[in-house]
């Protein structure tokens, strides 16, 4: 059997259910490699996973036999197959956090079982990576360093966000991407204010801070970076904060290994950002992997020991409403003794110069 | 006030609700045309916005006074102020579709009210749409069209799904689209008969069927678009095949109107499949909007009318698994008198050359 899905068995012993529906999307790849749309269920003769006819076929051409899961098709099934499913079974449990109300009152008469929250087992699982996917995700942040070392050298007199975010996006994708982690940020002047913004029709101009956030998918892993450079020129006021805020994520990279409390670490960042009186807008970080985000956040209020081989975005930002912002962001994957960073695009006050414009 | 949030207090009102959570974020989108995360709150005394501090610069620069919205930052939140949104009330609207199963136990602790499933109550709204949001629709499909123009004479041997996928991505990005409406298909050869088929680095050859299925977004709104066309040369066994699909389409597109039942005109489709001893992989069509995938659902099982200045798309298909599919689709205003093509391009058997390699 699959070992992914021989885990969950085990674990769904000793939690004493007799079985588990798998809603997320994500779960299931991460359990069976499957990115179909679908629900994988654990029952207690057998692993079925229950898809449609438009999935049928690549479902069942990625299914090999070692995995001991068989594909239905949910057209071709009555009520008495789904009730046959859990029969004489009591407990099932269930991802409360990606199946709706509305799901839930579904499968409760689907089903005809009672259903237990898992509170994200296999969420908690994919914290600490296996050796494979730390290559993917290393190689998702090579392509990205690449994109934005290619990025800062290319951009030309008058391009916009939009043009600039295209740029990076092409380059990832042609260089070996299968996906977009997440839609491309590039933020310039006052927009880079904003943590979240989306690039605009915003033509680049001298003496212009942007700020990236990019991020690529390699055979469904993610990477996560965010850099800030200076066209042409960089003000005075930005040269603190700049200074600031990579210190931060230094101080927060050499205070991260394996069994570090997170709360305490960031709660040290935090007491920081109110000694200068600077907002926090978000979290300092989070893992990345099959999610861009997922566990552990890093958050003062997350009472967590960190664990070796988990890989973690570190990215704090300062940002000033209606004037600027600066996040600096890098991927690393945790070991015993401390973070090794995945992403080593350059990190050091960068000045780019703009290209002439196309003819 | 905001029209569309003056509409939906009187939705309420004759609900006997006393107000409502919105959490679908297409369905905020709607109402009050953000996009940044966050919840709309319908309360007695105020219309809210809760976002986080991520959002909340952006979130007012788009709010005018007009909106009679406020901007609220959750973490600036405390519990009572929570508590305080709805009291004196008893009865809130939910959307039991769009909130997971720990969303709907945490709202209850948070509100402490008795939450109301509405029933896709704003999505029904969204069904027939105003003037300018078909104009939207009309642009995404335009861009579209062009896009489907363009990359049919612009295949050169040797090019993989995947790059020609870009290259049409590319295309609708950089000629007005603000974003992609779904990963855009390009399934060639036997890959074709997945309905769902995702790009690989399969490469286009002579002989080959490729299929199409792409759309874009204006302004939000989004257009849907599947065409098949033959490499150097096309094969007898598509030519029925391809007749029979382009006729069920136009026999779809003739019996829809103002009024028309969805049902009926399903059923004597699926009695044509059936005749042939053609499977049915996919509904019929779909309502296009905000969402690619939207009400009305094109199925047999929807005993509901159609209304004028409704969006659909129409994309009857045929697929023979490890063989080859066909699909054509093409996204239609519906009228008092009959269905406009909004997506105009070229419908008939289509033969392609390729180019040469690059040098």
């Amino acid at each position: 059997m699959n070992i992914k899905v021989k885990w969950l068995r085990n674990q769904l012993m000793s939690l004493k259910l007799d079985g588990m529906i798998v809603s997320n999307p994500v779960n299931v790849k991460y359990l069976t490699g499957l990115e179909e749309e679908g629900i994988l269920i654990i029952a207690p003769k057998e692993n079925i996973f229950i898809t449609d006819s438009r999935y049928i076929e690549s479902v069942n051409r990625k299914l090999t036999i070692d995995d001991e899961i068989i594909a239905y098709d949910t057209k071709k099934m009555t009520k008495y197959d789904y009730e046959g499913i859990f029969m004489i079974c009591e407990n099932i449990g269930f991802e409360e956090r990606y199946i709706t109300y509305e799901q839930y009152q579904n499968y409760l008469q689907t089903y005809q079982v009672n259903l237990v929250e898992t509170e994200g087992l296999i969420e908690n699982q994919r914290i600490v990576k296996e050796e494979q996917e730390i290559a993917c995700i290393q190689k998702a942040c090579e392509i990205t360093d690449s994109a934005f070392e290619y990025i800062i050298k290319h951009i030309r007199k008058g391009m916009t966000e939009k043009e600039i975010a295209f740029e990076i996006e092409k380059f990832m994708l042609l260089n070996g991407a299968d996906k977009l982690a997440f839609e491309t940020i590039v933020a310039s002047g006052t927009n880079s204010s904003m943590p979240h913004a989306v690039p605009t029709n915003r033509r680049i101009i001298t003496g212009d801070i942007i700020q990236f956030d990019m991020g690529c998918q390699y055979k469904g892993y993610a990477s996560d970076l965010s850099r800030v450079v200076f066209v042409e020129d960089m003000a005075d006021e930005y040269e603190a904060v700049y200074d600031f805020v990579l210190e931060q994520q230094e101080k927060i990279q050499k205070a991260l290994k394996d069994g570090s409390n997170i709360k305490s670490v960031i709660k040290n960042r935090e007491a920081d950002y109110q000694l200068k009186n600077f907002p926090i807008m978000h979290a300092f970080g989070h893992g990345v992997g099959l999610d861009i985000h997922e566990l552990p956040f890093l958050k003062s209020n997350q009472d967590c020991t960190l664990r070796e081989n988990s890989v973690i975005a570190i990215e704090p930002g300062v940002y000033f409403p209606g004037s600027f912002g600066i996040r600096i962001e890098d991927t690393y994957q945790v070991t015993k003794n401390g973070c090794i960073n995945l992403t080593k695009c350059v990190k050091d006050k960068t000045i780019i110069h703009l290209l002439e414009e196309r003819a």
